[in-house]
């Protein structure tokens, strides 16, 4: 028991550190001392790994020590050490992750019992799954640390979390839950990772998900990780993402692994980030607007004859083609139509042009909501 | 390339044998001679592992070699690594485990087309998903081979394959398929091991699950296992439980970590049940008499005012509750009432006796169908 946490990084005695602060500043500057003094480091920093991992593995690399880090992605789940080693001799072609509990308890309550966001959102807080500021849990942010790492173990890539596109989940509303139920798809809160020829998607967002895949029926604050890969194909990790005890788990975990790797030559042992560094890709991360996605469209048109032939034009003009579509009687408050639309994949830039036309129409009213279709098969 | 399989384990420059011949007879005499001969070895062979595998490893831990064998179980999911090393923090309080892939592809196809069991073996044997002869998979023997072994890393005893309880799908009819989905309840053929205080519960049976728990979902030839552990709670493992490529995925996992533990001490190894062979514990395997679930019991009735008051009392006065009870209408063809019921947790010699006095009733026609029901929560 000490109050200055540098006594202990710098006690000679000790030979493992766990920091489990979180954060970048104090955190940071105790990993890197604890490496610097040829200790290994057992962490739960996701925000750490996620922005400064590079640096922190350099060192340790330098060092021979091992930073260890299962807790950092979905507390309880071991799915470090499944992609890491458990799927090593498969080639990754992608991976989508319910990584935040608290969102997921946010969309399930949502979808079970008809609640709006903020409401939600409240209960969220008062029962303490979520921080009184919650923008890392909701607008993407806490998901997106997990997917850089995730993502990096599983390509083989430098972790670049500052690439990584978020799109939070304050904007969905009841109205799309219930459309996405009514054609059989899920809203999920997803980090999808996936290599193109073109480059690696890396983004978290919004999602509707078939509702017969496993994926979709992770619910309340649950997290769950699909991997995709190119022998063992679609695998699913699922678990408590967060809480002491789950967190724990995880950090026991790698103290015992670090420990059966100490009498091992450090060449020997697993990569930090599963790749050799001198193996490591140069594929670059793509921006969002090249990323490709099936989409949702919900459109709100004025109840005038037509306006579903000039939908139909505007998309079909720019090669989207239309999986399925459904119209909704007019609304009585403001004599609208919503049309909703899922289309085939395309990429995000080809959308976004669509949605600018569409937007242009007379007969549409206001903004055209759109969120990621991903089918996951 | 030879003809001569020997040739291989007695070859100096070889330091690995990898075994995918299957069987105990040739498979196991080679194993323990390239042990003999000081080689690491790495298997899928569940049915070795399960039945000679106490032997084997003694004899690996005696020569300081490595026995790898996550392909033996789930195919292309890591749940052996996950189990002995990303839950090494837990105490394993109960797993459960769809790992046949043949048996759960005909429970999925019986519930989702009304399909008898007879025709979707027959197709399953065309598609070649089933052996020609299916016993091994239709009766539960190669799901116990798998659970004896995950029990033996679960909870730290030596593997007793012969102890394990085993009971088919072959009798399921599409009418308890029906009825339990009536009750919210899915069938799955369910390996199920549980830690109690009086001993190690260790059963192959088709199983009630609630509809709503994500393993209750894993459909097709998929398999699943779920894990239950005091500090992570509840974690879920799923892919593909066999083919070759998945089967391919595990057996080079095992080889990289052979290869990654070469140059570390043999006692710092991850012990291959697990646990220190002075640690394994000698909790016994309990009878099926002795194990606790719920039950879904269906009686045929002759339609007389009074049976359920019988039925009733037959299940009070062994104090056996009931949690819900559906009565159909009279069945055109016999006159008979089905009469479905689902009980609270007993122990399984209670339900057997009140299951004599019911089919004792005059008014109760035939053998009462009774079918385990797991919560898994």
């Amino acid at each position: 028991m000490t109050s200055d946490v540098f006594e202990l990084v710098n006690n000679p005695e000790i030979d493992i550190v766990i920091e489990l602060i979180g954060g970048y500043t104090l955190a940071k500057e105790l990993v890197l001392k604890a490496i610097e003094n040829g200790k290994h480091v057992v962490t739960a920093n996701k925000a750490l790994i996620a922005v400064h991992g590079n640096e922190i593995f350099a060192k340790a690399r330098e060092k021979g020590v091992i930073v260890a880090f299962e807790a950092a992605v979905a507390g309880g789940i071991p799915v470090i050490k499944a992609i890491r080693e458990g799927l090593a001799a498969n080639r990754i072609n992608w991976l989508a992750g319910i990584i935040n509990g608290t969102g997921n308890f946010i969309l399930s309550e949502m979808r079970e019992k008809g609640r709006t966001f903020e409401d939600v959102l409240a209960e969220a807080q008062a029962l303490g799954y979520a921080e009184a500021d919650p923008t890392f849990d909701v607008e993407g942010i806490d998901a997106a640390h997990k997917l850089t790492i995730l993502a990096s173990i599983a390509f083989g890539i430098p972790l670049q979390f500052d690439k990584a596109y978020t799109e939070g989940i304050t904007k969905l509303t009841t109205a799309d839950v219930n459309y996405a139920e009514a054609l059989g798809y899920r809203i999920k809160h997803l980090g999808v990772a996936r290599r193109t020829d073109a480059g690696i998607e890396l983004r978290v967002h919004p999602t509707l998900i078939p509702a017969d895949r496993l994926i979709a029926n992770v619910n309340g604050v649950m997290n769950a990780v699909m991997v995709n890969g190119d022998a063992a194909g679609s695998t699913l990790f699922y678990g408590a993402g967060a809480g002491m005890e789950p967190t724990a788990s995880s950090v026991i975990a790698d103290l015992v692994d670090v420990v059966r790797a100490l009498t091992a030559d450090p060449t020997n042992r697993v990569p930090h980030l599963a790749f050799q560094p001198d193996s490591l890709s140069d594929h670059p991360i793509l921006p969002i607007e090249a990323c490709e996605s099936a989409y949702y469209l919900r459109i709100q048109a004025k109840d005038h004859p037509g306006v579903l032939a000039q939908v139909a034009s505007i998309l079909s003009a720019r090669g989207i083609n239309i999986e399925s579509i459904m119209q909704k009687e007019v609304e009585e408050q403001d004599g609208l139509v919503p049309m909703i639309l899922v289309t085939h994949r395309v990429v995000e830039a080809q959308i976004n042009e669509a949605i600018s036309a569409l937007e242009a129409l007379e007969d549409v009213v206001g903004s055209v909501v759109r969120i990621r279709v991903e089918q996951l098969n």
